[in-house]
């Protein structure tokens, strides 16, 4: 057979309904075609570990509809069906998204995570799901769950759950110096989707410009993309975005203070005030995703832009993908007061609401303690597993790399160092089992890319021992490497 | 306060530093304006159930930073801030309101449950919470979360975890007649879920022509407004859309074959192959909302558009929010092949994925026979329901109702008596504690709004004994109303 067929774990009475149902299915789809012969009833039933007698009845029923036919003696084929219904595979593809699918979807294809196995993982934007605190969000969960949602709940208005919004509102409020109360939070299934959102309100497409880090998150810059705004790029040094690099007419300014996404640097005060003071001039909003700045390895941080902001020209955004998992989809935006029906309602459209069960877990999970205690616990090993990378990076992989400062997050940036291809060093480190990436891979979105010469070594999801180990490995491969 | 203070079930050393963030807020955002004065610290500690040294502490800081000042004996006060940095709320929303915002979201807001209490709940679209097995969710959902999210599935393509597209594929196959496999669908945030990301890979705004019944499920109509399509209302009948009324130059076809919604009719066989007829010269595509055929009280289902379809111009909806919970958020679509990549980058765009344990744990709940079983011992239970309201409408209540035939879903549609205007029985009936409602309400979602002259009673979420006892307490409350 030209693809799978699953019976075996089935109850008796169900094989020959699934079979045949699955039989027919291949036929009308074309995945087996007019003409195919079939396999006999007696190897069939051997292959799927089931009866012969419900192979013989699937045959039965499907030559009885004339889907297939049996050729006295020779077997069985799929009969050739009336040509109007039959398969039309190809034209129909092309025709229909050549005339309906805009061009930017037609050629779009979603992106998969490389699912190669790897012996050391420093990929970015994974925390360690080891240390999940598993059994407790499972009590949590499972209380929630008991309880159940409310028909209240089901089709309420699609903020999130007031008691999470609670939560949020004075966690980020301790956390991270914002100013808000539950009113101004609308929960989200994640960072990813506040962006989609702001970006479904605001962007008119083929008119609006949107300024974005280069590099930067290139996930955003797709949405932006995919909402039809014409994107402009901004240069970032170690201070992170150069804000006077801003060109005139931008309508929205993304940006990273605390922690600039892939680099490292922290926006300083007067670059938050300039930003501010441009929105305010031009009419502009920003938008400030604090994606992991929970996890600081030095000084307070700064006040936000969003605590800055006058004159309601700021969405901020946050994610409990990087701080728990990215499997909970949960993140919050806090959106200015002209801008909450309109994203409310957008969110509507959109999914709804978030599963309110969910959220009630999450809020116990803040607000008995757990997620701070989470936050310190983890906090302590990723600051072990980064002091260990930098000084891995400063001695024996400095005749290749030369870390960036940074006083936040979840990987190190380093400078690679002259003579020596940034494609050239990852391609080599992945044969040798060490999976670092590329910034010109994964965190530039511009048709042009500038060179910038970096790649990044995230430590969530690699233990210190793998870390000594594959910093040995990677200078034992890189070594082989000869320099321009 | 104009607002309300958060601290008692907080620890003693994050008490000061909560209240101080809150009484911030307020400041910043325009709570407290400036001038206004603030309690005494001895009866804010008192209100707030805390130790007064707190308050004068918290008091102190905001002093120190500019937000408060005292008056010598006569108390504490907002300090009028920097005019610069002050709040200007109203202009502020109305400039970039205005400037950015489009218009239609600009004036969107998004709709909320009456969330008043009712003592007989008729409203449609809210199955049995009260009957989800959740002793059996919440062990299976324990089970998925334990074993936790893997690294692969975290940022995995977004179709959806394989195990649950296997078990829906074979669910449907056996239930609903699809010819579908686990490479066909793709898991989505519930139906309309699926329905907004349909919507935003067709639509080409300003150009795109979709038309939809009307009477129909207006959040559909929702989605591709929002989207920017041009929309067109399509009759309905007692046999449902009525098909040959779909105006020339559709690209999109919005119809409820199985079940339309609200009315109640099943789509005659002729009528789906007319509109497979019309898809296929017109190069359009139909998507086909299966939202509650699972529950059915007569014949065998007739064959979907998405079996019939060979022309690859049908996306298929499906949705576990009524036969389960709508806190579940969980649904599905079966795509054309050439829309199933661009399908995938939009989901991806907008919310990367759904989160994986929950789907296995739906898997697991499929593939162990319990939907199969919960559809048993509800159907059983809403069958009853459904020939006890049935009886009702057609003796107690057939002064003013008739029932409208059909043999699925969880709501009964009835025609209004001559003579009486729905929405004056509407409103009647929830003076007495009942909840009905009126398909002008809820059901139609043009500007100009046809007579339908029909009201819905679901019987999703009110038992048995309620039901009889409703109906008299209706005819009650019913007989106080004299016909025009």
């Amino acid at each position: 057979m030209p693809f799978e067929l699953r019976v075996s774990d089935l109850g008796s009475r169900q094989r020959l309904r699934s079979l045949h149902g699955q039989l027919r299915t291949a036929i009308l789809k074309g995945r087996l075609c007019a003409g195919a012969k079939l396999p006999s009833t007696r190897s069939l039933a051997l292959a799927l570990a089931i009866g012969r007698n419900t192979v013989v009845s699937a045959y039965d029923m499907l030559i009885s509809e004339g889907y297939l036919r049996a050729a006295r003696g020779s077997g069985t084929y799929v009969a050739t069906l009336n040509p109007g219904l039959a398969p039309q595979r190809e034209s129909a593809r092309h025709r229909l998204a050549r005339d309906l699918l805009p061009r930017a979807w037609r050629t779009a294809r979603p992106r998969a995570l490389d699912q190669r196995r790897v012996r050391f993982d420093f990929r970015i934007g994974i925390p360690d799901l080891d240390r999940f605190p598993r059994s407790i969000w499972c009590r949590l969960l499972g209380r929630s769950q008991r309880r159940g949602a409310r028909v209240e709940d089901l089709y309420a208005a699609p903020a999130g759950v007031e008691r999470l919004r609670f939560a949020i509102a004075r966690h980020i409020s301790n956390t991270r110096a914002i100013a808000c109360g539950p009113a101004d939070l609308i929960v989200t299934a994640g960072a990813q989707h506040a962006f989609d959102l702001i970006a479904r309100i605001l962007v008119v497409p083929g008119r609006t410009v949107v300024a974005l880090e280069d590099p930067g998150y290139a996930p955003l810059a797709a949405v932006f993309r995919a909402a039809g705004a014409h994107l402009v790029a901004v240069p970032v040094d170690e201070h992170g975005m150069v804000t006077k690099r801003v060109p005139p007419g931008a309508h929205v300014i993304c940006v990273t203070p605390s922690h600039q996404f892939p680099l490292g640097g922290v926006l300083p005060i007067d670059r938050r005030l300039a930003l501010l003071e441009y929105a305010r001039r031009n009419g502009a909003v920003i938008i400030e995703d604090d994606y992991d700045s929970e996890f600081r390895f030095g000084d307070r941080p700064l006040d936000a832009l969003q605590t800055l902001d006058q004159c309601e020209s700021v969405f901020y955004v946050g994610s409990f993908s990087k701080i728990l998992s990215p499997d909970l989809r949960t993140g919050f935006t806090i959106a200015p007061p002209w801008a909450r029906d309109p994203l409310l309602s957008a969110l509507q459209v959109n999914v709804w609401n978030c599963p309110s069960v969910y959220q009630q877990a999450l809020a116990d999970f803040i607000l008995e303690g757990h997620l701070a205690r989470h936050l310190r616990r983890v906090g302590r090993e990723y600051s072990l597993r980064r002091k260990l990378l930098l000084d891995g990076l400063r001695t024996e992989l400095s005749p290749w790399f030369t870390p960036i400062e940074s006083s936040a997050g979840l990987h190190i940036a380093a400078r690679v160092a002259d003579g020596y291809a940034p494609e050239a060093l990852v391609a080599k480190a992945r044969r040798c089992g060490v999976a670092i990436e590329n910034v010109a891979d994964v965190a530039q979105w511009g048709s042009r890319k500038r060179a910038v010469r970096v790649v990044l070594f995230g430590y969530g999801c690699i233990s210190q021992q793998d870390i000594a180990a594959a910093i040995g490995t990677l200078r034992n491969g890189l070594r082989q490497i000869h320099a321009n």
